[in-house]
């Protein structure tokens, strides 16, 4: 572990904080989150994000969040944004590195950079109800290149 | 169903077309989505979407889309972005909203308006490792207010 101060930017003190407030009072630990989608024309919709709720009350984000999601031209759409299933790899792929930055401010580690490349491989004859034996869905979904420049002294750390 | 043209934006006759050609040749209905997420500092991150793979080559996105995700301020966060959760949230309200609009393209079905509200229950404790009985994640998932204007003539259709 270094002398100098680690700073990744998360507030690890204020969630040991919560965790233990949260023990405490487990009622204000559910959460409900949402999104809101509205049809545009074709496969392309916007959807919004702001309210949720949360230690006992209704939250919010301080602005809304708007997300165009559509089909790509290679399936006779527009491609005005990401696919869905895309979005999902998005929430997986942030997840991973919040996590990442989390844990290592936990322990200490001062983080340079990370990358985490998401691939999720899918049959489409499954959506399209092609054959009724392919899943409708990700085959299998891939998390690599999680790259980080850590010194040898913080990997001894790990 | 009406004499009128139905026109969902949806080239559902592409689709099918391709349902064909995919079914004659298999190996072109696999494909592989991606996402690329760098971390930008504490629980902010940027994820990219943009290349993607099937019919058997490598395909593209006209643009490059971008995804800023981030904790809101209850969690001592900055909140540059939705939450992980939610992008998972938008993507299955999308998918949903996507879908509607298809099958009721192929089913003569001229739709107005259509909205999807999804909310997703979650007890932090999970996440937090408060509890080891409390499961990191959705508890459960709602899709609710499928608002949609049909006439009487084509509910009957549905």
């Amino acid at each position: 572990m270094s002398d100098q101060e680690v700073n990744n930017g998360v507030n690890v003190h204020a969630l040991l904080e919560a965790k233990e407030a949260l023990t405490a009072a487990p009622e204000a630990a559910e959460f409900a989150w949402r999104a809101t989608c509205k049809w545009v024309n074709g496969t392309h919709s916007e959807s919004s994000v702001k309210g949720f709720s949360g230690l006992g009350g209704e939250q919010s984000h301080k602005t809304e969040f708007k997300f165009n999601a559509d089909h790509p031209e290679v399936f006779a759409s527009e491609d005005n944004g990401a696919t869905p299933v895309e979005y999902i790899l998005v929430g997986l792929a942030s997840c991973l590195t919040a996590g990442v930055a989390s844990v290592a401010q936990n322990r200490d580690i001062q983080l340079h950079s990370v990358q985490a490349n998401i691939e999720g491989d899918m049959n489409i004859l499954g959506i399209l109800g092609a054959d009724s034996d392919v899943r409708n869905g990700f085959n299998d979904i891939k998390a690599g290149d999680i790259l980080e420049t850590f010194t040898e002294e913080e990997v001894s750390v790990i």
